[in-house]
């Protein structure tokens, strides 16, 4: 008998029956507010519904092969979750003048048939065609930034929220639910409307740590974006001052109906009920992920705005950090096997700068990343724009010519004017602070771009990430 | 040994039992969409936090007899249940004009601690004071109107609102979604944006139905009330006409991805997942039950518009009518002893109108209340005013003096002008033919009243109303 032969046939086997086995995959995206989920998502389903017949995807290897055949749209897996809005999206952009799509706000899925003529001889023999059913689910960053609470004690939490209230301009905005707070006997029988009255006026408190300091590392994250439990009283609890929170009640009979014992009480119905439920509903079942930030407005925000988004967004990386915490191998067992980074928004930037972004980029995750690849999972960085609003141009600057853009601002949406830019020089590294007093660099907003329903949207590396993402999976 | 001795101490351990055991009531509030379910819960649970100091409840047996010690708030049993926004609609009662509290949109609780002196030689004393927890569950009443669902396939729902679409005010509204199904190979393999598109085109035909012809049975009732489902696929589905809908598919393979197969599925799941689920999660769980009827409105709409109110009124109590099918028994074991009809808003009628109005209720839930009366649920029928917006008067018609109804017209909220009025009198019998051609009756809508926040709301027998739900609990 010839071993050799033998092994052959049982590497063809074994290949065969991986390809049948693939045929499903799950790819999350992420990001935190105004990353650019829904546009991502929006040009990544337009790519692949007219990606066979547009040739704007060079770097998928599949389509530059000619071998992928199309994709369609069919129904998704999950009846009660809400499907990503894909044509409102388009009616959107190709509304007059064009708008961007909406931002959504929850967890949102959507499923993709992708046809291709495989590259295996024996498969091909046995079938002309092969069929990857590809789900994309878009699911809020700010869910993940959640997962400290899980390993802490109310009163832990409490520590945790009160040593980051050092920045000052924090302290100014928590004043109002500070002084509320400190006025509660915690260990006295608590008063419904008045707990429901002081966790109003701490989430009014997150939101404008959000929308005027442009924070993004909000706890409890579901405060901001509540959804189908706005009014219900687990999301009706706040912080109390360290000293209060860990300070023993008096009366254990009355601990329970107390301030204290239900403030307690609601911080682990949080954990328990919404934050690990994510985890079992949603996180257990993604095979591939891609992180979306946006670099480009917290450099025009500032340096704690930056510092903040850094921090959340390796927050974020946490949670696929299996091997750090016992407690995320018992929430579920590590399925992801390649995530990927990208800077979006690149067309807000010259050409030129792209490489910049991407440096960026990677020193922004660059401790996440680390944990991240230890857990074997592999990883890219790149600087995408899903839906590319500006054109490539040249202008002068002190008599030079330098590279710059060509668009619609958004502030010129009535006259539809078009403007040459540049935006400034995107540092390589994290800004330091000469950075910061040079203020170099003024990142505008652009006008969605007026395109045409029969040709795929215009876009930065859309197809590398493609390749990225799914091209080991059309073998 | 002295038998009847024995036998009353018997009794005794029997009726302290009860009483120890009698300590939780669920107390469910529903009605269609605008009878009062807001106002009536907020005003009965002012009326119990402050009712043992306000001598308003005279008809309550616990008051009157000075044995109601008061009320507190306290926290709900269900933590990710959105919580009655009691504290907000006395806001708005408050406020400046005094508005009418927002109307809720899905299930919602409030618990509230009774604290009374109990009657009984014996529990008195063991112990002073006794307690009863009541929950008040909010829940709109067009989700029972879904039971019917329950016992129907997709094919007879479809006959079902064919039937219903010989209405010719109807036949017009439906002319746009019925135009999209007519295009539609219903054997072919369904494409996901069709669905959601002609799903969307139904579902604003069922608003037009509730808003222009002010229609209430409206199915299925998630449309119109999505919540947490908003943009799900279960969602998104709608009747086909019914000889297409008994088509038999012509491809078994393909039937599942075919548009008739997808309508089939997400059918079962809606029955499955949002019906089932609610009977399960919340209506097993009610103690007794209050139903209110705006037969006002209807009164001013006109004849359709009645019998709709009427039908949908009695189709809700079909879910209270457990020996009718043996699949209620199957879904939840009865539990409900009483039940309440209440015709809402009566202080909008002259006071000498109030037994018409009550006799007419009787007329409207004649049907339903047989059937639920057959189960043994024990049943009252009044005419209420939550939150009386009017006084009595006397207003001067044809050189008589008649009684009328004295208020600030909610058209008059600018000018806070009083008005007196006689809006003519409320039929005792389902209005006949001669009735609307009359039109000898017209309901104006008041602003809410002017009121102090140290005494509890003006009410018609929200007293009577609480005697009979809780008086026995009281012993």
């Amino acid at each position: 008998m010839n071993f050799s032969r033998l092994s052959s046939v049982k590497t063809k086997a074994d290949d065969l029956a991986k390809l049948t086995m693939d045929k499903h995959m799950r790819l999350a995206v992420t990001g935190l507010s105004g990353a650019g989920k829904t546009a991502f998502i929006t040009s990544l389903v337009n790519q692949l519904l007219l990606g066979a017949e547009n040739h704007q995807l060079p770097l998928w290897k599949l389509a530059r092969e000619h071998r992928f055949l199309g994709a369609k749209r069919t129904q998704q897996p999950h009846l009660h979750v809400a499907s990503f809005d894909y044509q409102g999206g388009m009616d959107a952009l190709h509304s007059q003048p064009p708008s961007w799509p909406s931002p959504t706000h929850g967890v949102s899925e959507i499923r993709l048939k992708l046809r291709y003529t495989p590259q295996s001889m024996l498969w091909r023999k046995l079938n002309n065609t092969a069929t990857l059913n590809l789900d994309i689910v878009d699911y809020p960053g700010e869910w993940l930034l959640d997962l400290p609470l899980l390993e802490q004690s109310y009163a832990q939490w409490c520590e945790h929220i009160e040593s980051s209230l050092q920045d000052s301009r924090k302290t100014e905005l928590a004043s109002v639910w500070q002084a509320m707070v400190q006025d509660l006997d915690i260990h006295s029988i608590a008063d419904e409307n008045r707990m429901a009255d002081i966790a109003n006026t701490y989430t009014d408190y997150l939101h404008q740590c959000k929308q005027q300091l442009g924070m993004h590392h909000i706890q409890p994250g579901r405060f901001v974006l509540p959804g189908e439990l706005a009014g219900a009283p687990v999301l009706a609890f706040f912080p109390l001052p360290a000293a209060l929170a860990n300070s023993p009640s008096k009366d254990k009979k009355q601990h329970k109906q107390s301030y204290l014992g239900l403030l307690e009480q609601r911080f682990e119905y949080y954990k328990e009920h919404v934050v690990k439920q994510f985890y079992q509903q949603h996180f257990i079942k993604f095979d591939r992920q891609t992180v979306l930030v946006d670099c480009l407005s917290p450099l025009n925000s500032g340096h704690d705005s930056f510092c903040d988004m850094q921090l959340a967004v390796n927050q974020i990386l946490h949670s696929f950090n299996y091997g750090k915490t016992s407690l995320l191998r018992r929430l579920f067992a590590p399925k992801i096997d390649k995530l990927l980074f990208a800077a979006t928004k690149a067309d807000h930037v010259s050409i030129d700068q792209h490489s910049n972004l991407v440096q960026l980029l990677s020193e922004v995750v660059a401790e996440g990343k680390r944990h991240v690849k230890f857990e074997g999972i592999t990883t890219d960085t790149m600087a995408l724009a899903s839906i590319k609003a500006t054109q490539s141009g040249k202008a002068q600057l002190n008599g030079e010519s330098i590279s710059a853009i060509k668009g619609i601002l958004q502030s010129d949406v009535e006259s539809q004017q078009q403007t040459t830019l540049f935006p400034g020089e995107v540092p390589s590294q994290l800004p330091q602070q000469d950075f910061w007093q040079q203020q170099g660099f003024e990142f505008s907003p652009f006008q969605a771009p007026i395109t045409s329903p029969y040709q795929a949207l215009p876009h930065h590396r859309i197809d590398q990430a493609i390749e990225f993402l799914l091209g080991d999976k059309f073998k």
